[in-house]
């Protein structure tokens, strides 16, 4: 299995730019005070904690762009664990340079490993179940590629990307065509029919009236565990069945168990906490 | 007191448009298949628990990018603590427009009003002691100056914006410079003079040098209480003294009663639960 | 049925303020030396010849970034037929800022009316056959939107719009993987699993491969009719079958009888000839 | 005498930005699935009909932004004619970056080789009567000066960029200024002098004033041969004359051998059909 | 005749952005904490010496795109002088808004009003004698349009402006096509033929080569006022002479007397002392 | 001492796009004309006056945006005196390259060592009495952290980048706030409290109320050297005193001999005079 590409680097180096620029803005100005031009440094970057490893080619663009003769080495995979002390990049150059890019690799790097770890740990929890674990688009605005890349390395599968790369009817679609059927012949007959189509429905005779209409694909939002059972029980061979909704680690093997065939969450993106990584200089020296 | 300003437009709508973008893409698919294209709705953004308001004007950026033509009214001041279901936007328009924004504008107000809550939690733990909760710069990338406004809003202090605004001389600092008195007189001798100076120090001695070196403001990293009540007995009279490092809710109180001025925490912003939020439909006509 | 939503403008403003600099660039040189600052001036672009009407938004939005104040209405609706003759849109205002306009306004009009009137060409040459006609991406570079957009309003129907928003496996991606069920099979496993996949298949051994391994949607590349309807005889029950290459308006109905569900043409966006469209000035006065 | 230079790549740059952006969006899905990472191959661009060479180094341009490690080699110049089967371009580097390029690339080279043969046509065909062939600013929107260098290429010469590299003044500037003399007093007098005018003229009396008045250049619009010829026999010395407006392949000779200097057509960049270019793989291994 | 035209807003709105941006950043510190956020104000910008005025449209943009609810009135019109304490523009709103444009708009101003006011004292140098100021490329970096517009406000002329609008050849030109009829010949043959053609000669013998190569435009570089009345009374009937190089209002009435047509000067722009004009406020009160 | 660090690129390579596209536009005309594609050549930078060096490195970007492949040897430091005649720059390479970026190189050279030279002679002007200068917020849109550079190259100090990195509170600050300590306290209150206060007073009384509230900044504007001796013996042990208004080098010195600390001029950045700073070609070969 080929591991998950990293998005084209035009879609996220704006948003590199972007932090560059609000971080150092006009300059480091305790550098250029402090810090002979010339001096130059060794660094590492590392895991302060267990962390699945993800973003390391945003770290180098980062690193990249402050200064392009850094001499930067990956040492670590993406999508490994790391353990607390692990280096992840070494970086040779300008001091200068690395004290003024640090914090910002650091801030990428807390973000994408925090999301690929806590991926990792929904992933685990329905080992063995078969079941697919799905983001949102409740990601981080302008992160949306970027976090949707830490979800696939920390082993989760994307959902759609937004409003354009797939079909989703939820009620107040299907309040305005006037049902279930009369939403989804509208969608098939309108939308460009590469996008795939998903239906929210929120009982079984709205699952039974999309199937009818040609569905394959169900989102079954907040349902209980027990609800899902008997929506899987009826319709797991005619659709694929994705629940979502109030669903956290505590209860998350339960609704793995149900029979459905995948489960998104909104807190993969929306609530992972931060990974714990840190730069450490090695040695010092004048150039 | 004047309330935090809205940071100046142009700093954060290019976040904006980005997120726009990666949301919308060519357009929704499924709005443009099954809605009418002069379907109109009213619809509002509410709070689904608790929280402190921020960032409505940014919600309103997002619905009016979309579409010009929406009439928004706005329900609540930012700053104040808004119950589960009280409604914050009040929205009428197009329903394609309404529902192609809906996410975006959730996802920032989900972050926004979660960093504002997640500050005046630490804010509400050092009530009565004088003590100032900061931020720093361990923001979301690309996300700088809203993070700071939602840490205002929430009652903390900002911490400065970035490596421009303010000197912070640190250990890599001191030992490129050949000590504490020696950085502090480079960074005086070479900074812009209307750069304030905040010095890092280690050890009591670092700190009685800093300061007899003129140093005025001192970040003290990763001490005990009972270190920093050490140091404040000492030093509190002739500088600004700042705790930071493994800080949290549990041990905030403790360490705001030891005598430091200021605490700055990461946690404001790299690990603030995402605020609920969601906007509900109330009605729907062709136009 | 909804007509096709205009793609999001932020999609297209970008063309339009690009078109508009490398036109007017420091400004229109003649007028501001010939004519008065205040002489306003009525004008109405119209076609010329018989055309499907396409684009009149985005001529709309070029007349309006060069002056805000322009009054303009909009004459006919998309995607209708307008003989020679036929005013399209009214114009009132600042006649510099008409004339300055014009050439843009005209050259946008020219390319969306073109191409949505061959499209409808395409489209009325298979008429009563049921089968879709379809664009591909061989679009002009920076208009894909624009152009999927016109073939849209034509009465085509799109396809993927990009390598993002569909899998489609071709003859080099099959050498690869080691064959189509493997191709199929890698695609499915590690691809966002809201991708529809389409497979291109060189023979009726590989459509029978395909079909098994799952896929639902074969592109049938450069065929014969004869081939097409062998194909589709054994094979359109169980896969969506789509025709290409090699396809012009003279075998356009012959392929569209051979059982076939769906044609896609470059053509449609890499050769449309132009439409006659022109502005013509009404009358003229001092402000 | 040197051929054409390549228009300054930061005014082109940009649309091949945009033009990679709308294709590949976040990325190739179905490489990303179906092909190895590290993949690497070799391909040839080639002509796949008599036409025209025109815009590799744009081809090389998109190429190289999609992936710098690339090795292109550029095998044929600009503005010769290659056969159907001649390599153009040959590239050999990751497959995946190939095959994500591929298509913009060709889209790239379809619209330009097609510019540049097309005018090659129409500079053939007045081969001997040392008249110029031109073109206008009925340009692809967006594409100003790769529409104008391929022309130049073809062997066409360019007429202004703009509205504000050279002045012509129109019917509606002449109805303005009150008569051809004063519209063209009006233009020497208030605009830059380094401008170069022109002055479309609808009569033998326009064409006598205007160049009385001074204009060395006129544009005889939509003009019979016969028409031309008497204008041509009259103020052939006096003037620059340049025909235009319903001018094609059939008639183009006879205008030709009017006596006019110059012929600018719409054509070239407004109907240029597509020229048939295609990417082929000839190896593929694993890096 | 005709007052100058603005350059597209589009060619200097993004110098206003970067203005703003690097003067205003993330806001107002001090307008944020000391005025309250309904404070509204009145205020006039005005002339503080007798100044050609020029650039309010550019003043009024800055204001604009600070807060788009200002009220503002334009007192005077581009090109008139005003005597030192002359209002120019009449602004009221929010005193936050008001303040924080102040700056960025004025600094636009001082530069505006001195280009213009530095280039009237120049025409007025020579007034009478027929003889044309005119500009160079010797503007500020990222101030061409503005520049120029303030050059023909203060009633100059402008030449090329840039490389792409007219040709002018050099001495390096000249040496590296072997001779000036040879440099002639090369550019009319090769270049775009709606562009004017200068060649700088530094002998009377390269200005008869010139002339008879067909050059009508002469660029005579650092010649002494007797120099230039030599080649002025052999040429001036046969070309447009323009004097360039070692001009200052002390030698200038004698070189216009010279009999050559036009002086141009880069100090119009790279010396221009900036004007004097401060923003006054009138009144205060809260909103 | 460490000299002055440049600031990041990424907020002045824009201003050197915007100049390169705003002088080359789509291409040099004439060199595209004359020069043979393949023609290269020698040539250096000098200075053609006594000047302090100042922007090399804006230089050489400014090339190297032109021309990658250009070789370019910095022979001078930033900040050293350099006499007429002293090559600062050589470069190698495509003539038309080196033709085509010459003048945008110039103006920017023109700008920064002309500020960098102003500047040298008002620190030369208070030499030897502890006295800073600094510049202020009047520099050139667009061009302030250049400026601000060129400051510091020249010898003086960088006052505030702009209204987000200081607070200074003036006369509509105090009006508003209802007094000199009113408002100090309100700035301490509701300011980020990394950034310095400064205060502009303008008597006596205002001054002692200011270093009462706590303020330990001021600004004295427009006053006399004898109200300026006042106000130093006063208070210059307690509070940072700057001089600033109608200071020329006239009176410079005996401002500075008065006692004050510091003394702002916008006079370095609005009114420094061009450096003369030309290109010479050595010599020219095919290549």
């Amino acid at each position: 299995m080929t591991s998950p590409a990293l998005p084209a680097p035009a879609t996220w180096l704006p948003l590199v730019e972007r932090a560059l620029a609000e971080d150092i803005g006009s300059g480091d100005a305790t550098g250029a005070a402090v810090l002979a031009a010339d001096a130059s440094c060794e660094a590492v970057i590392e895991a302060r904690a267990r962390i699945v490893v993800c973003g390391l080619p945003v770290a180098v663009a980062v690193l990249e762009a402050v200064d392009p003769q850094l001499r930067i080495e990956t040492l670590r995979p993406e999508g490994v664990f790391a353990e607390a002390g692990t280096p992840l990049l070494a970086i040779e150059g300008r001091a200068r340079s690395v004290l003024a890019a640090e914090r910002t690799a650091l801030n990428f790097l807390g973000r994408l490993c925090g999301v690929a770890t806590h991926t990792r740990r929904h992933v685990d929890a329905v080992a063995g179940t078969g079941v697919e674990i799905l983001d949102t688009r409740k990601t981080l605005p302008g992160w949306r590629v970027l976090d949707k890349y830490a979800v696939a390395v920390g082993g989760g599968r994307n959902h759609r990307f937004g409003l354009y790369d797939a079909l989703l009817i939820k009620d107040n679609h299907i309040a305005a065509a006037g049902g279930v059927a009369a939403a989804v012949k509208a969608a098939r007959a309108a939308a460009p029919p590469h996008l795939m189509l998903q239906v929210e429905v929120e009982s079984e005779e709205q699952a039974a009236e999309a199937i009818e209409a040609g569905a394959r694909w169900l989102l079954l939002d907040n349902r209980t565990p027990a609800e899902l059972r008997r929506l899987a029980g009826r319709f797991r061979e005619e659709a694929v069945l994705e629940a979502s909704g109030g669903i956290t680690l505590a209860n998350l093997r339960d609704i793995a168990e149900s029979g459905v065939h995948r489960i998104s969450l909104g807190a993969l993106t929306h609530s992972a906490p931060n990974a714990d990584v840190a730069l450490e200089l090695r040695s010092r020296r004048r150039g």
